[in-house]
């Protein structure tokens, strides 16, 4: 196991409905010295790659995608969930649909922060049906700029989003995988990845 | 005038309405750099205090927050904005009104990651009149923890927020107050700050 998962068996908590808590350490109080790893392993495993700027979606995921952008040297863009009376100008939109929340947002970026020459690592917390995920690819390609990979800190590869996005032919780097999960017993199984 | 001063001047919009755009820096896309910066310089003017949590609330204040919470040497926590069906179990709850948005704002604090005894850092990105602020206060002391500071990085100082928070007694350090804008030049006046 890697330090990602051993923290996931200690800390997280499986419950009824596919869900996985990890609020205790990631997407709620938040250790950061994890996370500043957790950076640090994303740039491991995408140095070889020319990425001159971080992408993630509010919330969760800026704070992950901050210490990854630190060790790269480049900036980070976060893409806004609803339009901010403080957004103004042309925008890149894409519609997502949360499984989490159950609704559909629209995912925008300002075209002045991605564009065209822009060589982008997609940085997520999640990854699970992959519709948020999908959406950050759109803006991305339909900004012209180009994904170099994407990082995510859990996927919960016994849902279609992972697959789905290796399928298209995308570098998808996942710290854990959970393929599967019982709430009776608490235990969790991680996928076997190669080094 | 202080590294953040200088990045506002250089890169912050003025526009009409009071809106300060720092959507280059610090809200939207982020340099990581100044916000770790930013976080070295909280760390230096509330290190005598005992803090043992950084509280924000999303989205934007994660990312100051997370530097903040790395050179503290402590967790993060933040605030949520509506309720999500992965939280459950018991809540610290404020209802605050968004400025910004102009909506009101359910915040969630799960009653597992703070409560008596915490000594607490309050970070934000912007003070204008307060009120998401005042709903992290209101969080804090209804959990029984202790208000040890706050910290912001631009407070407007033409609006209530700032005069409210000190004249209620709160140790409230902003990192650059604008005292005026003006739209038509695109300057920023700032407060003079004692060192």
């Amino acid at each position: 196991m890697n330090f990602l998962e051993e923290r996931i068996v200690k800390d997280g908590i499986v419950k009824e409905g596919n869900v996985l808590k990890v609020d205790s350490f990631l997407n709620h109080q938040m250790d950061v010295e994890l996370l500043d790893r957790m950076g640090k392993e994303f740039y491991e495993r995408f140095k070889d790659k020319p990425i001159n700027k971080i992408l993630t979606i509010e919330a969760s995921g800026i704070a992950i995608a901050c210490f990854a952008a630190k060790h790269f040297g480049v900036p980070m863009v976060f893409a806004k969930k609803s339009k901010s009376v403080n957004i103004d100008g042309d925008m890149h939109v894409a519609e997502v649909e949360s499984f989490t929340h159950k609704c559909k947002n629209q995912v925008i970026v300002s075209k002045r922060f991605l564009g065209e020459g822009d060589r982008v690592l997609i940085i997520d917390d999640f990854l699970a049906n992959g519709c948020a995920l999908q959406g950050l690819i759109s803006i991305t390609e339909g900004a012209g700029a180009t994904v170099e990979g994407i990082g995510i800190a859990i996927e919960k590869g016994f849902q279609i989003g992972g697959r789905v996005i290796r399928n298209l032919g995308y570098h998808l780097e996942s710290l854990a995988i959970v393929d599967d999960m019982d709430p009776a017993t608490g235990t969790v199984k991680f996928r076997e990845q190669m080094k």
